[in-house]
């Protein structure tokens, strides 16, 4: 695959990243370097809610493949995000009903790759990730998807509520993998469709929750608690499959 | 959770440790090391298809926990294999047809992991896996697999193939993952019956292919080969799921 995600060193290489809109994953800067540059570097960074991590120069030293760090090395994706309407305009130009995977804080970049992965089979026509706390794609995701980060847009998005919102206007239903929700054979699941996947340990988040019009369960017939992320989104995915193809 | 492997240091430990059937994940030798008691451990290693690595004493000495290793550190699972009766067992105690997942070479203890979280959830009465080449059940596996490793039973049996004739003689049927194959709604999937997945690269070997009553195939709508192997499963499992529901 050819994606890596790539460092950017030096502090205007950095502030021009950020001016250009790249997307930066992470941000590593000089503990205690607080000059004017910096500090514009660090604003930057707020205002796109970027990792930062402070660490010290031995750190950098080690991290830095050009030894001209100057204090400040950012990490970039060299994959490129989508924008929401690229993801419609996707599902327009292939006349199919949407299909979308939105994502509510998936923490492990496994799991990220493989529901690309499995977006990407299952036909839907992209996958919403949120820019805060969430893994974005980073070299781990990319290659865990299995080259499907080549055809399946990611967007990433400030608030899932809200793009959740605004999706309902363009037409849209949205369910949510929920344990305490109607099993999903019973629920209707054709149509337009957003389907949520919540974090690792927590599920969706409330607030995702109420915007969603259906909560699907998976029948559990075992002992322990609950799916790996990756695995519940597959089987929730295919019962969206299954029932588009009847 | 509580498993963990852990490591038996010196030769009669590990000798012991063979003889009394304990399951050995993996054996470190002493690089050149030929007296007795050492050939003895690796023909006891031999018979149980244990992966065996001959190492430098630096790296023994960094992989003892005692100090004391005399040359061998064997790596044993503190998981206990079940036998393939064990699991027609349990379905008879349950009052269920059996459903078995047969997994053929799955090589990431990740996936192994998943697969039997998967199988717990789905109702699974146990998990068959090959004694050679495969993973086992180590610590990443036990923990991956979130706690299903204390209800799920697994059984390693030598030859897949064989154990396939065997079970068919006990009524089940087999149906393995395989892209060539009838997509899977259209297959009827009730009954005692054996999901087998396949390695992650290569798929379902042709032997164990061979064996299979029915090939079942995930629709792929996207770009890319195939899904991720828990992924999968889980959506198989859940197709069987769905289809004793009815």
């Amino acid at each position: 695959m050819g994606y890596e995600t790539f460092t950017i060193e030096g502090r205007n290489a950095v502030i021009e990243a950020f001016r250009s809109g790249k997307t930066i994953d992470k941000l590593y800067i000089l503990d205690g370097c607080q000059d004017g540059p910096v500090m514009t570097i660090r604003r930057e960074a707020k205002k796109q809610d970027t990792i930062v991590k402070y660490v010290p120069k031995e750190r950098l030293d080690q991290i830095s493949k050009t030894g001209k760090h100057q204090g400040v090395i950012a990490y970039a994706a060299a994959y490129e995000y989508a924008e929401v309407e690229d993801i419609l305009q996707a599902a327009r130009e292939k006349g199919e009903p949407p299909f979308l995977f939105l994502l509510d804080n998936i923490e492990d970049p496994h799991n990220l790759g493989a529901i690309i992965r499995t977006a990407n089979l299952a036909g839907a026509h992209g996958v919403i990730i949120p820019k805060n706390r969430a893994v974005g794609l980073t070299a781990t995701v990319a290659r865990t998807s299995a080259g499907a980060l080549n055809y399946t847009p990611v967007a990433k998005v400030t608030n899932l509520a809200k793009t959740i919102e605004a999706l309902k206007k363009e037409g849209l239903w949205f369910v949510c993998a929920d344990m305490g929700g109607t099993v999903m054979y019973d629920l209707d699941l054709k149509g337009p469709i957003g389907l949520v996947i919540g974090n690792e340990g927590e599920g969706v988040g409330r607030l995702v929750k109420e915007k969603c019009d259906l909560a699907a369960s998976i029948p559990m017939k075992g002992n322990i608690d609950s799916l790996n992320a990756s695995v519940a989104a597959g089987v929730l995915a295919y019962e969206i499959v299954r029932q588009r193809m009847l």
